[in-house]
């Protein structure tokens, strides 16, 4: 049960928002241009940019090492829904990057994030250039910093909270479909229902 | 040395947020509401809703547990600049809230803010109970937890990105005046430089 008084018919941190629209907006708008938005960030090509999916595999890992159940389950939907995407391969991802069939960028972007989810100081400059040196750009390394801290956040915040987290896989797939359309600005079904 | 090619002059987090004004925007707004604005929620009557000094001690706590040097010695400069503030208040709490000279209620909330910043499911119905009984709200248990969520992810962004985080008393004595005064959503005189 929550430890306060959520909306009782919304999951996760569809009731938190619910609860206090004034911190939902901006939480919202951060996910929106950390997930979704293409980078329009002066110093990205479209090619030098990471693919949503990219971005949402960086979440699903960071909040399978938080061991947040609802942010793991919707942002591997959401992951599988996006150009590329499977619910394989983010099983992949989550149990070992290093092996799972991605880009040698990406595997290097997803060390990164598993050293700030753990401890942010322990990023070392052979990290990073190990990224570069396949690729990344300093946006990306700074996107991948970004989305592993914001998701010690949301996955804090839900779990802080206590929030309802049902076992519904087809809920999940439904909301990873919707956010990967739609992405973050607006409620997802989950909050419509 | 940062990470990655940030604006020389800017301390901190204010490099991040003048490298991608994308995601600053959203950070300084969630800042501003979770620290500075007063309590507009529906349920919160003025004397029902945490002090900025109150909320301002809870970043510094967290960001002290998180180790953060920027963050903690910004948010206690700000802590002590809000009314009923010091610097002497902001190392009690930060050493151990339970002897430090603060509320019953307060002391319960940053037992609440130091298991979201571990292990955001370690918080405990007993202790969201505490809260309760010594006045606690509903929203301010809410914003106590997602205070708490949202340290781990500043405090992570700050340190992932390997930030100049300048020791000069003088310089986080003046930014903290200045939030204290004005709050997030514009950049603070550091960032002005």
């Amino acid at each position: 049960m929550p430890h306060i008084d959520l909306p009782s018919e919304l999951p996760g941190i569809s009731a938190g928002f619910a609860f206090r629209p004034e911190t939902a907006a901006p939480m919202r708008a951060l996910a929106h241009v950390l997930l979704f938005e293409a980078g329009a960030h002066a110093e990205a090509g479209a090619h030098a940019s990471l693919s949503s999916r990219d971005r949402e595999l960086i979440a699903s890992y960071v909040s399978a090492r938080n061991h947040c159940y609802f942010c793991q389950t919707s942002h591997s939907a959401s992951a599988a829904h996006h150009a590329g995407g499977s619910y394989e391969l983010v099983a992949a991802v989550c149990g070992d990057p290093e092996t799972a069939p991605i880009s040698e960028k990406l595997k290097a972007l997803l060390a990164i994030a598993g050293r700030v989810q753990a401890d942010a100081k322990s990023v070392t400059p052979a990290m990073v250039e190990r990224a570069r040196r396949h690729g990344a750009t300093d946006l990306e390394i700074h996107d991948t910093v970004l989305i592993a801290a914001a998701f010690c956040m949301y996955n804090r915040y839900v779990d802080g909270l206590a929030t309802w987290q049902p076992r519904d896989e087809r809920m999940y797939d439904e909301m990873g479909k919707h956010l990967a359309a739609h992405g973050y600005e607006q409620p997802s079904m989950a909050n419509a229902r």
